[in-house]
């Protein structure tokens, strides 16, 4: 039975972690609260980037002598793994902790094992204690591990009518700056920001994090199937945050060589083709080898369609600006479904007003609605 | 200053008001209490049907010799005017009471002046106690007033996405039973129903209210131009409320010449052309001639886009399904808008969960967003 103190350490614990969303990947991000003996707070600490010391490091540094006898809480299962750092189970049975809570068991099949081993060397261990905030916390980096591939999360921006330009392309700004801000936060908790070659060709897009204090900049990815859209002196090849173009394995990318930040050259990726542009599951794939756990598609609707129709849309974020146009091109182009029975259910998780304008998050799944013809998309897995 | 009891008074006549909403055209819904002298309840009633007795009579009716000296509540400023029934305002000084006090002046130049007939028989006069409350009671026959024409609540259901259906015209459902229940609740408070040729021939629709106790059906219009799309043994034609198609000057109707409930004639409006379809103006202005006030307006795409063109949208209601097609008709057609400078942009009033579904309200009016080219649309004024 949890305490009070157990608690509010653990959501503590949550909070930490979250900091260094965005940071920590191809790792989770694990957050660590140690209290003495006594019940006082001792050290706390998370993990913050990928190669640096894990959460319990930290946290134990901090606890120095009165870790001992003491209780950690961790939102993760501690690993139990000689990676970059050593085992935290082993540092936290060494210390002297006493009880280890943890919210959520490890899923990595490297990693797992700490609970047994703390367990041998006769800590107290509990697991669970708000497993569900520690979950959401993590739910990219879970998806990721589950899923074998990066987590994605599609971001849209439309009117009420669902377009996201009107009829001769103008667009400037459907969204309100509250919106467009909202999107940098988004693009700082994940590890790659992903555009297609329409995209690319049309807005010219920057792609960094702007405005979010300590973010880790995310991979910038475009998918340039021909290698057409992404040209010298594209804003997206400037050095402010790494940049990966996607082309087919038969591109000419010969502009690309020395049109990176200093003449370098443009890092490129050659993919398999689909029946339409690149492979969605080879594109997922060369990213998750890359470290990529989480991924924030920003469209437009050709690539949206892609991933849609791939199953590898994980969470959808749109940004509803109240603003009619009657014409101009779709947020959601071709995603192979033709008739209501194949739509893609979504089940509504959250609508917040963010300036003037609607955030609706949206996850695949059954929809309670009385339809009898509610098709379920199967998720893509790669392995 | 008002009282508690004052401010109880009033928004209970408020609500009483409400109870009539659909069922009062061309007149507004106005509710009225009457406290006696020594300020306990004595009467109250609201106005139930045009014809039938203003909500001031049913009130003193029922106060009977307690109205003498006592305070009258009304929702709108006491009528001055004998039309169906005589002025309320001789009727309250005659009654006796004392005081009067009202929301919402009358804007109707035909009825006005009530508080200077009732100020010159000694009656003290009050006007504007939760007049904001009262005013969004009536806000469509209030609008009718100030525009000259039926009040147009434009209603959708849509996917996120923006379709109404997918490619291969199947749309069963998009929404939800829970949005399909509040769409019929939306029917009952408007005197008037209006969809296009499109609709009438995809969907056969009948239009008529269904489980809203004691609602008062609307009349149902299908805007036919071509009188092609409404055939004999259309459900919209059965006897279940009335029923009005409006086509052009120059369409051969002779189908409808005995299609109606019991083989009557079915009642048919001539209307000018505009560049596509009616002309919009004059539809509203047919309707108006027939008492509507308020006009649910349930689409299609292209007739919701010619209402948007002519600037005949007071309001727009969407029901937003958790759903993902990528293709499909969108839920507004041509509305004359090819740039974003000319984009018709509203202010979302009020968004709420409706089973799975999403209901957006959104009126027209300055975005607060940081556009520089915001376009706010002209009314369309009739007169």
């Amino acid at each position: 039975m949890a305490t009070t103190a157990d608690t509010d350490a653990m959501r503590r614990a949550i909070a930490l972690a979250a900091r260094a969303l965005g940071a920590t990947s191809p790792n989770p991000v694990v957050g660590c609260v140690i209290l003495d003996a006594a019940g006082q707070p001792a050290g706390e600490g998370f993990h913050r980037r990928a190669g640096g010391p894990h959460a319990e490091i930290h946290a134990l540094n901090a606890a120095g002598d009165r870790a001992r006898g003491g209780t950690a809480y961790v939102t993760l299962e501690p690993c139990d793994h000689t990676g970059r750092t050593g085992p935290c189970s082993r540092a936290l049975a060494e210390a002297g902790i006493a009880r280890v809570v943890y919210a959520v068991g490890d899923p990595n099949p490297q990693a797992t094992g700490g609970a047994g081993t703390l367990r041998a060397a006769g800590v107290q261990v509990e697991q669970g204690l708000l497993a569900e905030e520690a979950e959401a916390g993590n739910a990219a980096w879970l998806a990721s591990v589950r899923l074998g591939r990066p987590y994605v999360l599609w971001k849209y921006a439309a009117t009420l009518d669902g377009r996201i330009a009107a009829a001769d392309t103008t667009s400037r700004w459907i969204t309100s700056a509250e919106s467009r801000a909202d999107v940098h936060r988004l693009r700082a908790e994940a590890d790659a920001v992903v555009v297609g070659s329409g995209t690319a060709r049309a807005d010219d897009p920057h792609l960094a994090v702007r405005g979010v204090d300590g973010a880790v900049q995310p991979l910038r990815v475009v998918v340039d199937t021909e290698a057409t859209a992404v040209r010298p002196g594209a804003r997206v090849l400037d050095g402010a945050a790494p940049t990966l173009i996607a082309v087919a394995d038969d591109a000419d990318t010969t502009h690309l060589k020395a049109a990176g930040p200093g003449d370098e050259p443009v890092d490129v990726v050659r993919l398999p083709r689909a029946e339409h542009g690149l492979s969605v599951p080879a594109l997922l794939a060369a990213l998750h080898t890359r470290g990529v756990r989480s991924v924030l598609l920003e469209g437009g609707p050709t690539l949206a369609g892609a991933f849609v129709a791939a199953g590898a849309v994980d969470k959808v974020v749109g940004y509803l600006a109240p603003v009619l146009l009657g014409a101009g091109p779709a947020v959601l182009g071709d995603a192979g479904i033709t008739t209501i029975a194949r739509a893609l259910r979504l089940r509504m998780t959250e609508t917040v007003r963010v300036g003037p304008d609607l955030r609706v998050t949206a996850t695949p799944g059954d929809s309670p609605a009385d339809s009898t013809t509610t098709a379920v998309p199967t998720s893509h897995k790669e392995r």
